[in-house]
């Protein structure tokens, strides 16, 4: 390994499932969700002791420069990469994997992490990575796979085939997210992981396997030549597709190596709850599974079960817990009519 | 009748199920609930057509003297009844009767009616009254009974017994707020209205059966002679008993007359809903059966039923309605833990 391992945190997105308190303005990854730090300044912490901050690249929409350089004021300009626009995850990490090769670091091992997950512990995200790094030195696509507690359908999942080196294996298949009975079905097997969305590689090795699998995506990146700041036009017309879809599901040097931390991707309200996402002033009667938001009011709940109360200066969201996907649709709705609560 | 009829508008009481919207500071009769009056102006404005304004009385706390000048800028200071501490309906009613009485007018009837209900329409009180004036002449102790249109078991009831003269029934009997079984039982009866708190009678009466069933409060209100400011310490003593309990259930010479119009207590926060009660910017999806009350914010209720969101600029309360009678206990609470907040 010429230079260790570069981290690429992945800071788009507009958290819609958290609204009304994750917006356009400051979406969920920007927000203190759970303790003091926000999601990215908590992303950025769990590198420490594995990488020197200055290897650290995050990639997020152009509107938020001003939001990244003030929750990390630390980060080297050069190494915040602004998107025109959101273009999923295959366009964000093939254009970080570019600007490394534009560098002299295609060869170098890059870390890709989501910006708005939690875990436990934060030694255990460094060791799993450390793990990691020895088959994606050697060419793998490595992915980190986190050992179910439960028979979740709002996770993919990756199927874990043959150990190749002691501690890695081989991932037999992707799965889509799974209907409930199917999820009891992956849980019982024991041979399913969720997959976290956390990716080791080289620059080189993704770059090589967009090519195969994306040469439009590939084509774009390479006209953009390492650029920092693409104009709205090159960027846009990238297509747009996760890196699962797109490459992982494709490739055939993916492996996987189980997470030594827990981990939530904090995807919405009610799964939130476990998370220890909650503020505010609260009493409870006879109630159970509600997660609760407010800013400095009290909150009352009675004779409620599974539902989220949450509340901005401007907005009350009381949602049932089955409703937490139906979000985005109401969300949807509000751009038209009322952009100044989205 | 020397003097037509005096209105005793009773505008005492918490309206603690209205709890957050329902203060101390300004209880439940003195909100906008329906419409763009409060709910004593709608009861005062009732009486327009019955009696002239300078013959109603109110009767309320002492604290609320501004709020009821406020609201009933014509009131003649000696109608307004302050009491130092809230002591029941019977305390009330009888300290009213007595005032009159004091003034000469101890044999005109007087119309007691609670200042915190719906009533569709006013026409159809005005004409009940008038119907009832006759017997409550007569020496009657009329009261008004509300036909059922479904199984309520929040009401008192009143059983109808014999006609005594057309469309004047004797009450057979007073039954307590009964459970969902018993109220089923009673609509289909056909013979039990619900008790709606409304009276008639003439002051000289309704002060002879509270001697006769209740002689420590004819004693009490005695000697206070009429005073419209009684001490805190003569008044506190008073029994504290409901007019129903104390007489009503007692009284030999009871009789009422059905309503001629459709009527609501506005009891709690589920039942209000029926009345319309509500307010603010809502966005429902697949929602039924709710109660929203915000004041400028937007509220999105998601996947519920049954469900009460009430919001003040303090406090939010999300209840289920089965919830509605335990809002007590968590303003008890609440009294000692943040008494700014109740």
């Amino acid at each position: 390994m010429p230079h260790g391992i570069f981290g690429v945190i992945m800071a788009g997105g507009r958290g819609t499932r958290f609204w009304p308190v994750s917006t356009r303005a400051l979406p969920k990854q920007f927000l203190r969700l759970v303790g003091d730090r926000t999601m990215l300044q908590a992303t950025a912490d769990r590198f420490d002791g594995l990488l020197p901050r200055e290897d650290l690249i995050v990639v997020t929409g152009c509107e938020h420069a001003g939001t990244v350089m003030e929750q990390l004021p630390w980060l080297d300009r050069s190494n915040l990469l602004l998107e025109p626009e959101g273009r999923n995850t295959a366009a964000c990490i093939g254009w970080a994997a570019e600007v490394l090769r534009s560098r002299g670091f295609g060869s170098s091992l890059m870390a890709v992490v989501p910006s708005d997950h939690v875990m436990e512990t934060d030694e255990g995200f460094r060791e799993t990575l450390r793990a990691a790094s020895i088959p994606a030195s050697e060419g793998r696509l490595m992915t980190i796979g986190v050992s179910p507690d439960r028979p979740s359908s709002a996770y993919g999942y990756l199927m874990r085939g043959s150990e190749l080196s002691p501690g890695v294996y081989d991932v037999a298949a992707f799965r889509e997210k799974p209907d409930e009975e199917t999820a009891r079905g992956y849980l019982a097997a024991g041979c399913f992981y969720w997959n976290a969305g956390i990716f080791l590689w080289t620059a080189d090795r993704i770059l090589e396997e967009i090519s195969l699998h994306l040469p439009r995506l590939a084509e774009g990146l390479i006209g953009m030549g390492g650029s920092l700041s693409p104009d709205a036009e090159s960027y846009g017309v990238l297509p747009s597709v996760s890196i699962d879809y797109g490459v992982m599901e494709k490739a055939e040097a993916v492996a996987m190596v189980p997470a030594r931390f827990s981990w939530s991707d904090v995807g919405d309200w009610p799964s939130a709850r476990r998370c220890g996402v909650g503020r505010g002033r609260v009493i409870v009667v006879d109630s159970e599974d509600c997660t609760v938001w407010n800013e400095g009011r009290l909150t009352v709940l009675m004779g409620l079960k599974g539902v989220s109360v949450v509340e901005t200066p401007s907005v009350t969201l009381v949602m049932s817990d089955e409703y937490s996907q139906e979000l985005r649709k109401v969300v949807a709705d509000l751009e038209e009519e009322a952009p100044e609560l989205v």
